[in-house]
């Protein structure tokens, strides 16, 4: 049998608020097992450029990462969150390493190709980018990864890239040796069958049920990424995908997806 | 016989010139064997500051590292820098890993003492902060640690800390299991003579010649610092320091420092 592995996502959600990021840290330190912490963005990188005075640069009202959007989001998401987060871990007795994609070469992103907009500094990345062997190195060294969602080409670039993705990225290539449960966790219970009630989450949700839910529109627009990366993940080998709240990862109401 | 291993510091001369720190990349990547580098802070942080319109705190003319400072050293240390370097390296075929002393907890500094002046965040540390065995696991799995300045107390506070007194304390943590070269690596070719004669490069000091050169003023009070570090890691067991020209690391023209 497969060894357990959680691995566990936090959005800018969290990050930009300074208790709840806390009191998030302190729950997961007291995760038992072995895990995993990939975190996302927040707010600081555009709320620098704004106190810069620097427009984001946008095509066809899409956010693109020029050259100055990656240097901020690379101090930020590397430098002052994920260094936050590890120090905050430590502080809790949990042996925390934080790493971008490039550290360790553990993720090898490609630019994503120009079709109709040219994003700019933005990584794409699969399972087949992820080095889960020096992960699985890593956490037979006690350590516990902490990714921040900055990774490289291998050529010397830095990319901007997708949290969510790499969580799912990490977790499927990781299902090679350990029973994997991602951890999705944001600022709602779980998925919500009514958005203006907090307490509608549907407990369980199946790739059938997702089907019928996004064909009558009760899922939103923006869980369909995070939900398609869930499944994908779920096809692709890990075990459990749980979309939960960050500060209540030990409740029982949340949203276990499941293939069948 | 213990294994050699080299520890190269570079500063902020450095690191402020892109196509200075590329060449030194270039150069570093071709030394033979395992090896480590710690790099030091460099202009983007006060850049930053000014561009923002924050006026860097000081007391009594030394500069205090207060909450803002801090956040942007760690976004510029550990954030832009140490990536910029990693990603570099794997370019170069190089497995770095970029870390803080929070990542690991490979080094646990002290939020330096109040007497005279209120330094803010910033650490101090000595050999014995250093988790030398889990720098040398990095090692065995064929990573090159990259340390950026930017240190933790176990606390959950990160500290700001010189990267000379890094580089100093990691060679001699880990001259208990390697034979340790320390690379000072710097804009001029060694010790000079003649501050203003880049060529009056002292290639030997032993500790007796340091006394009379500080004795006769011919030593710089800028080096000072520097080479007090060196002789120290002379003296608790690192077998060699070296200060040397950044760009010309293989070149003869170098300053030996020796304790006999």
């Amino acid at each position: 049998m497969k060894p357990e592995l959680k691995v566990f996502k936090i959005g800018g959600g969290i990050i930009d608020h300074e208790s709840d990021l806390q009191g998030f840290l302190l729950l997961f330190s007291q995760v038992a097992g072995p895990k995993i912490l990939v975190h996302g963005g927040g707010k600081g990188a555009s709320e620098m450029m704004k106190n810069l005075g620097i427009a984001p640069k946008m095509v066809n009202g899409r956010r693109i990462t020029d050259a100055i959007t990656l240097d901020l989001v690379t101090m930020f998401y590397a430098g002052k969150t994920n260094k936050q987060i590890v120090a905050g871990l430590q502080r809790h007795g949990i042996n925390a390493l934080g790493i971008s994609g490039a550290d360790g070469n553990v993720i090898q992103a490609v630019t994503r190709p120009v079709r109709e907009i040219d994003y700019g500094f933005v990584g794409d990345l699969s399972e087949a980018s992820v080095n889960a062997e020096l992960i699985h190195q890593f956490i037979t060294l006690g350590l516990t990864p902490v990714f921040c969602p900055i990774n490289h080409d291998g050529h010397g670039q830095l990319l901007n890239t997708n949290a969510d993705t790499i969580a799912a990225s990490v977790a499927k290539a990781m299902s090679r040796k350990y029973a994997v449960t991602l951890h999705f966790c944001f600022e709602k219970r779980g998925v919500l069958s009514d958005v203006n009630d907090e307490n509608s989450v549907i407990p369980r949700i199946s790739l059938a049920d997702y089907a019928e839910l996004k064909e009558s529109g009760i899922i939103t627009a923006g869980m369909l990424p995070k939900l398609d990366n869930a499944f994908d993940a779920l096809q692709f080998g890990v075990d459990k995908v749980v979309v939960e709240h960050a500060l209540h990862i030990n409740d029982e109401l949340k949203t276990m997806l499941c293939l069948n």
